[in-house]
């Protein structure tokens, strides 16, 4: 039987929604006021979902510690008090929270080791969160 | 590869509890004090998911400028700040959440085009919430 | 030394605003959808804070269980679950949440006898809050 | 069609993370701080999720007041202001949080009978929550 | 006796923490990762309280709708998805969120007339929020 | 011109409220069930407001950096993962929130150079806070 373990974490980011590769015009019309050129910014909730079977030593799905040490390293040290358009994570592509949430759970997918990761979600504000999981549908 | 995108609005209406069909004391015994005559309110909270590819050219699932605009004209200017009970979508049928989460999913999967709609939650309190899913099953 | 403590509850009722000493024109000017006829509703939140010294011998400002006890009996059962215009406290008094904060500012000042009643807050809606003090200034 | 109903409640207890079977370093090297010998404590959330059919009489999947009063009894009542390694149900098992969900969805598969139970959520800070579902997987 | 109102409004921008009149060193050591070049952003909170009489014909201490007006204009409009250290208001200032609050209570001060502003409090994050306060001291 | 600064935290912790100066009747008619014999526990809510000018040539209160480092060692440190009663800071003092945070405040008047300790807030679930101001009244 499988337990399900979300964690939560938050950073602090700017982002400049803007496809160079469409007129001025177009930015404005699909972005709006999120295409302005000196960007805003959000502090982005990542809440991580893993899955296993809880070991019967430890009474864990995953150490906590663990997901913590990966997410201080990979995540908030890479992506926290930055402004993504300037990350070569988001060369060529354009930093909606949609594509920062691929990013991430592309990630997680091939680096983290500890358990199995689920789902990834970004909460952009209160108002708005953006979801992706790995071969079988999303939950939440 | 599918995201998903979750959007949370609020809206405060009221609604009454009482099935005519049922006489005063089995209204009572189903539905406590929310059968009371005048109406009770709530600021409720809609939480709508769409699924669908990243576009990549844009970089989203669905403009939230679209979603908005359907939302504002199709739920809160119909359904905010109105007593339930007194609504076309609620002749013959209990204002129960259930029941509004219904009305709003049926709703959304019938008349909104700009993604497909996943799932439809309402918050009734901040300890009640009510969710819809289309053919397949709810997530969340 | 003084010591603060501050309790929330919560309760759902409905409210129309609108003045009949005002015609219908200017009701709506002032009031704007607030004043459609069958009303709406809110879960309202309710903070109060009571001050005072704390007793040695319990380590307490005031016992709780006295306070939810009154809060019970003389709010949530009171104003819990109605049609706020329809109260003998709301007779000649449009019940805003001015006026509902102001009411209940009262009772607790007139009635509760377990400690000092410093403010009442009501939040509307996550948005929107209203407080009362007594003689001094409110805090927050 | 289901419907999904999600209710919230809270409770205090504390816990002390510690495997007998594991030597003491071991103990502190999987637990950390949690292992502390007198343990510490939380305000966990339980959130459980029923599923079914509306009832067209009543428009509700589930009466809340009978999810309450077996929520108060079972749960709050046992569980509330406790320390959990003292309690028969966690002999011979850690407290961890993984295993209190566990330990709770059981409690409800077994013994709930308004409804269908689909998962069961304890949150244990704002940051962590931990989820049990049944035969099928769990939906966050 | 003096009513308090308080309203809440949200709005995402960016900043950077940087003196130019403090070497590259100093600053960092001043303030961190929050003064990368790039800049990041929040989420900012907005809460302003006004306080006064409430009206007798109205219930109310200020219509909203006129708050609402003045600070989606002078506010939401203006600092909204923008970086604050390009931003006239923050010529020679450095955009912390203590000048921000500071710059936004003069605002209210100088321009609100529907009530009198008691204090500007702004969130930076959900475990910082800064305020200000007129003449006298501030409330929270 | 003043600005205010408050700072949230959180800990887990487990008290126990008994009195040894009390009978067991007393005690138990006092607390109720938080007089368990083993205790039970909460995530803590701690929050600091600091007051003071603004520092024209940082734009701060106060280093946020300063704060933090002052809290990790001498509160969270201490008093997470702890059982209250068992800490000298209890020695003859029953563990309740009133007097934690009476506990907390002195411990910042005395030892906090930074800046202006104004008041000390202590949550013990999201229905209850407790605060302590210094010489003057607190306020929220």
């Amino acid at each position: 039987m499988r337990a399900h373990l979300t964690r939560r974490y938050r950073f602090s980011a700017s982002h400049r929604l803007h496809n160079p590769a469409l007129g001025d015009a177009e930015n404005l019309r699909t972005y709006g006021k999120c295409s302005n050129p000196h960007g805003h910014g959000h502090n982005y909730g990542l809440a991580v979902t893993v899955a296993g079977q809880v070991d019967p030593r430890t009474g864990m799905v995953c150490n906590l510690a663990d997901l913590d040490a990966f997410v201080e390293r990979r995540v908030l040290e890479v992506f926290g008090h930055e402004h993504l358009n300037e990350l070569p994570q988001f060369a060529g592509l354009v930093p909606t929270t949609e594509n920062l949430a691929r990013v991430l759970h592309r990630l997680f997918a091939e680096e983290f080791r500890a358990a199995e990761v689920e789902d990834v979600q970004i909460e952009e504000t209160s108002l708005n969160s953006f979801a992706f999981a790995g071969e079988k549908e999303i939950r939440k």
